[in-house]
């Protein structure tokens, strides 16, 4: 507390991020990294950028990025915007897209930066329950509303949802915006991307961090009706004019053009998961299906937060959310399978050494 | 305008950026870019940097940056904050510790992003008139507000205010937070870090694009008593966890570090700043004194929106405000001795070639 602090700083509840570790030997699943590297031709691309031309301004408007996006979903540049990461344009359609007379919706379980936007900018929100499959029924959401946002697939569930009931969702919420946050669309679900140019209502979020690797290098971006993405260009122009330096933008234009890696690291990515998942369940976990780079397991006998930290012992970190429901599920980034099978080893003798503590 | 767009929206003027042309055979003088590159030791950081490992998150604490900007200051790293270049830092700056009941002061003349983030943020500001040489009059900031802010040297006049009138209005206004604006500081300033210590609400503002020659790269900071640090802490973990991109982070801590490098292009460009203005000054130019890394100028005899046309005509880009009180001078970045020749050259001829348009 400080009464240098405007106001609103005292009520703020800030987001938690992922543990980022200094030390380096351990096997990292906690925050959805790829345990590929990015495409060799992002490297080269980078390696270009490292110059005397860092003394230039970027461009501010990262035309060159917004175009490879576009090209790549085949949308007008207009209709693509690009931030520091998904994290900086999430918060910029909060402030931008999302603060209206009524409450915004989104489920209880879900991306916890949300509510804490809802908190930087005094929007009021109303969380919806998820089913007790832990998935998002759409209808739930046919309410008075100021806005909808939830991830496809969903975090930390990984549950996905398709298309169809997204455009349910979409045709009952005509005057809302609707945010389908896809950071993990690319490993096996519907992108919404495709139904843009019928809804003007809709706003897909992705990000280079997860699919494309470069969770390093800060690269996010929005697509939708060119009248959406003006409104969010007035908010960047009014916080700040270069969000993206100029090895990000080179980068991610490189990202977005190598289609071929991109598809083999995810096509790699999804038969690990299918493997992990076969065997945690052999374990005894019981694995939400999942459509994104990690799973979402729990285990009927076993406390979460004790595996956890088992398995952090034997430097192999995990994510545990401290929160109601959830608070027996694990949330595993699917690394490579030579990753994925130390950690089902390491989870085998686990069990070997350890007494069940939860009741069945 | 749209339905979609939150309230505020509609009313944001959003600021903008000097012109970033994607012509490369330009002398750009236009955006106060160090004419020099960056350290080699940056570019040999950045190179070490264009990894595999940029799958990975960056530290979200940006620890390594801190302490590097913290050592250089002889601060604990807990007095400064890091960001996404300094329109970044100052964004949260405004929204996190200047909103408050009474208005924010800040000059007439002077940075015109300032009012767009009151915009954003929905902060009462009153601007205080330069005095008749164009300069802040600290006594002037006496009066009750919520907040007092200035680039010093003040943008676009160049002009320094010394430290002993910054410390006379931190004494008269122990309740405000004052923020210093240090974008152009190494150029011949006194930075009012020294002070830091002694006033908990001072906030010293810099960034890495100027004098460190890294506008490409998209560092800024602010230092301050930890109290000041903490609020923004809080309004940044709640914007977007991870500002920095590896990158930025570590080519940001090789700068900080190579010192000698930084001295060695600073002394040029002062040594550039002094030629120029002899020069200019032989034109016919009133130049005010600048401690800056660039100039302003007028000439009493011809329009600056002309003398700007002719230059660009050449190939040579300078800034033209189009703002009362300064609408006949150009703000001149000082580039190389090659550039500030060439400039020197082209305006000879433009008075060969032109007839004096404004009245003596």
């Amino acid at each position: 507390m400080s009464q240098f602090w405007s106001e609103s700083v005292h009520k703020l509840e800030p987001y938690v991020p992922g543990e980022q570790p200094k030390q380096t030997n351990l096997i990292k699943l906690n925050t959805n990294e790829n345990p590929y590297g990015p495409s060799p031709k992002v490297l080269e691309a980078l390696n270009q950028q490292i110059s005397n031309q860092l003394r230039l301004y970027p461009d501010p408007n990262c035309d060159e990025l917004k175009q490879a996006i576009a090209d790549y979903y085949q949308l007008q540049s207009n209709q693509v915007f690009v931030g520091n990461g998904s994290d900086e344009v999430l918060a910029h359609i909060f402030q931008g897209l999302l603060k209206h007379a009524k409450p915004l919706l989104f489920p209880d379980i879900t991306y916890s930066f949300y509510p804490v936007y809802c908190g930087l900018y005094d929007i009021e929100f109303h969380v919806i329950p998820l089913n007790e499959k832990f998935e998002i029924n759409c209808q739930d959401y046919n309410i008075p509303n100021g806005g909808i946002i939830f991830p496809n697939p969903n975090a930390p569930t990984g549950i996905g949802l398709g298309l169809e009931a997204i455009k349910e969702l979409l045709l009952h919420n005509p005057n809302s915006v609707v945010v389908i946050d896809e950071a993990y669309i690319d490993f096996g679900g519907d992108s919404a991307v495709s139904l843009i140019d019928r809804f003007p209502n809709l706003l897909v979020v992705q990000t280079l961090s997860k699919s494309r690797s470069l969770a390093g290098l800060r690269v996010g971006y929005a697509m939708g009706n060119a009248k959406l993405i003006e409104g969010l260009e007035r908010v960047k122009n009014s916080f700040n004019s270069y969000p993206l330096d100029r090895p990000a933008i080179k980068g991610g234009v490189a990202a977005m053009e190598d289609k071929a890696y991109f598809e083999d690291t995810c096509s790699k990515i999804v038969a690990s998961r299918t493997t992990l998942t076969t065997n945690l369940t052999s374990l005894g976990f019981e694995v939400l299906p999942s459509n994104a780079n990690f799973i979402f397991a729990t285990h009927p006998s076993f406390d979460a937060q004790e595996i956890s930290a088992f398995l952090r012992k034997h430097a192999i970190i995990v994510r545990h959310f401290k929160q109601n429901k959830i608070e027996q599920f694990l949330r595993i980034t699917v690394g490579t399978d030579e990753e994925c099978l130390m950690l089902f080893e390491t989870l085998k003798n686990f069990f070997a050494q350890t007494s069940p503590t939860r009741l069945a």
